[in-house]
């Protein structure tokens, strides 16, 4: 069996995931002599870093969502195929998918990263991830369902059981995803809730290492931390996570914190694809890739993003895990897939590092561009303009506009729907 | 175990079911001498008459569903539960529901419709039903699905099921979905797959009876039917399926049609609550009530919307199944409880027409007023404007505003996107 890809006289360029880094390398070598296959188990782009608005009722799963037929509109050298992939086949040069098998000269694995849950399986089980648009929006479905269930508590320990909230990982999404619940709790949900107390209700951060949004520079964490610590979160550094039975959350220290609802975003791991032999990897499920993006000991197969690990000397470690070096890889491929057609000599690849930024909340941000550190109502509106410019699609950023607008002003968050598809056959 | 619903001096009115009918009770009855408990199986009100713009990737399900909590905000005379009733037991004067019983001094059921399959089980298995925004979500991902599959078809036959579309039920909700549908089919979907053609993809809608829109006038009737063909829709009337088995549909005359997508949107039956007489059931699964809906044999419990039915002389077979006689009786309710509680005398329900339309694609509709039938282009001005009339908020009619406008110029529909929720718990 095969995917019914067209035959072409064209090479073929299979790009397996399209998210920051394949999809800028799908857009970046279409007009090229090539043929284009984009593999994903999506039909859509996701746009991780909102996921946490997704998760918290600020935004529509659809704003922050693009489907990639769209994207690739009648352009006929592009093929999109819905589906997993496998296997890869370096011999054959061709990959296994649940649909049939697809050959291809250039391989790209984009694959991206995952949950880490560090091997344990009760946690895994029992926590929510947010590293999907549709675990962000089973997360969003929890947090109600939640309160709900608090409102049916017979005792006072179940009850702060359902309205407790841990959240794992004190990363950008952790502190987001913290922020966005302690606002939550100020303006909305007492309106919601005149039955119930909320100050009650606990928001803890747990972060292994000694500071949150560990990969910025000090100032930026200490802020951050200063405006969780005014909001309402409790958080707690050099705390380590070692199970979670869904009702109790076991620190190391022996502590125990009653919640139903954990959200773990403790650490990510390359999604790996069976079929490239195990020194391809590296710690993190990461491929050891050359300057070329090429994976150890082939040509013919590159793998970008977060499921790549470069390592250089400024970046002894890979360079970081978001989405502008997936981008500039992408896009340094394609540039070298390019050459390659021309037989001229390939470019290795310099990462540009353009800043980072996280939002705790209303009018509080913290933004790092090179060479200038700042915090606050300008890092706050500086942290909108470029999400929402990096947002795909005008009708979009104009619906993403629109709702923060209205948040803002109404401190509304306005999707609290608990809405699940019925199952009818697989769907 | 009881529904921890707070104690209080006041009569308790308990409404089973938050659409139209008792959404508009809950909200008259509100500012009174009675608590009011209001309980829904979903968290939000949903907005029926655009659940096929749902289905057919149009709008968002956030724009057509209103959370009760925020329609009801800071009320603390109000108590919504998020539940499922299993029971009434009207001698105790108390509903059994999953997460306790809740006693109630009036009772109103408000329960509505769902789809009737006519007792047969393997339709109700195979096909797509409409009656819920879940249901039309499912359908969406559906709809996007097979197109996915129909690329991988190994055999013609296998692509045209996987392409083909066939809607059961000609009244507003098939027209809607079928004009809709061939719209896709004609602006959007030979961009999104020009691999495809979509010149063998048929969409079929099958009717029982002799017109489509069943319940209007016969110049509306024939114009949606002249829509409809000329949009490529395969109308057949007078046509009965017998069954279905995920691959075929049967239809009476013997004719078998391939298809792995049915629409089911031939029929709807009351949704009942255990408890009650079976004397109290009519045709259709509806409840008979009285001039002032109360349940036969009872002055305590009430049935409104599209699960009772009142015999009157102008409407033998009780008031239409729509959105109208469940808001207006609604009101009516509401009056009299105020009415009961002053001990006056109760007024008979006297329901008003305020006419039916439906749409059936772009500047194509037909309207039925009070004494004036139109058609075309400002027909469907009209249906735009009254639905946006209705649809609860401000934020949301513009969301929709916005979409209709967006769809509108640029023909298409941005929503094709296969989301479903990662199931996690019971999430």
């Amino acid at each position: 069996m095969n995917a019914n890809i067209p035959k072409s006289l064209q090479k073929r360029v299979v790009i397996v995931g399209g998210g920051f880094g394949g999809l800028k390398l799908a857009q970046e070598i279409l007009n090229s002599d090539y043929q284009v296959v984009l593999v994903d188990r999506n039909n859509y782009h996701q746009f991780q870093p909102l996921f946490y608005q997704v998760a918290t009722a600020g935004l529509e799963p659809s704003s922050i969502a693009f489907p990639f037929r769209k994207i690739f509109h009648k352009n006929r050298n592009f093929h999109f195929r819905l589906t997993e992939v496998k296997k890869i086949d370096p011999v054959e040069k061709k990959i296994e998918t649940e649909i049939g098998e697809i050959t291809y000269d250039y391989l790209i694995i984009a694959t991206g990263a995952d949950t880490n849950f560090f091997g344990n399986q009760q946690i895994a089980q029992n926590s929510m991830p947010m590293k999907s648009i549709a675990e962000a929006l089973a997360l969003r479905n929890a947090f109600f369902q939640r309160l709900e269930d608090a409102l049916n508590s017979s005792t006072v320990e179940e009850k702060e059981m359902n309205m407790n909230i841990v959240i794992v990982g004190g990363g950008a999404t952790g502190v987001e995803v913290a922020g966005t619940l302690a606002e939550m709790r100020s303006y909305i949900l007492p309106k919601d809730y005149p039955e119930m107390d909320f100050k009650s209700m606990k928001i803890i951060l747990l972060e292994g290492s000694s500071r949150v949004l560990n990969a910025m520079a000090e100032v930026s964490c200490i802020k951050a931390k200063e405006y969780l610590t005014k909001m309402g979160v409790e958080v707690k550094l050099d705390t380590h996570v070692i199970d979670y039975d869904g009702s109790y959350v076991s620190l190391k220290n022996g502590e125990k914190i009653p919640t139903k609802t954990l959200v773990w975003a403790a650490g990510i791991i390359g999604n790996r694809i069976e079929g490239l032999p195990e020194e391809s990897y590296i710690q993190g499920g990461r491929m050891v890739v050359n300057a070329f993006n090429q994976v150890q000991g082939t040509d013919s197969i590159f793998a970008i993003g977060d499921v790549a690990c470069m390592i250089t000397e400024d970046y002894p470690r890979g360079h970081p895990q978001m989405a502008q070096p997936a981008i500039q890889q992408g896009k340094n491929v394609a540039n070298n897939l390019r050459n390659l057609a021309k037989n001229q000599p390939l470019k290795p690849f310099v990462y540009k590092n353009l800043g980072s930024m996280a939002t705790v909340g209303r009018n509080k941000a913290v933004v790092e561009l090179p060479g200038y550190k700042f915090q606050g109502f300008f890092a706050w509106l500086v942290w909108l303009v470029v999400h929402l410019k990096s947002i795909l699609g005008i009708k979009n950023k104009f619906v993403v506009l629109l709702n923060w607008i209205w948040n803002y002003m109404t401190y509304n968050l306005s999707l609290r729907l608990i809405i699940k598809p019925k199952s009818k056959k697989d769907f």
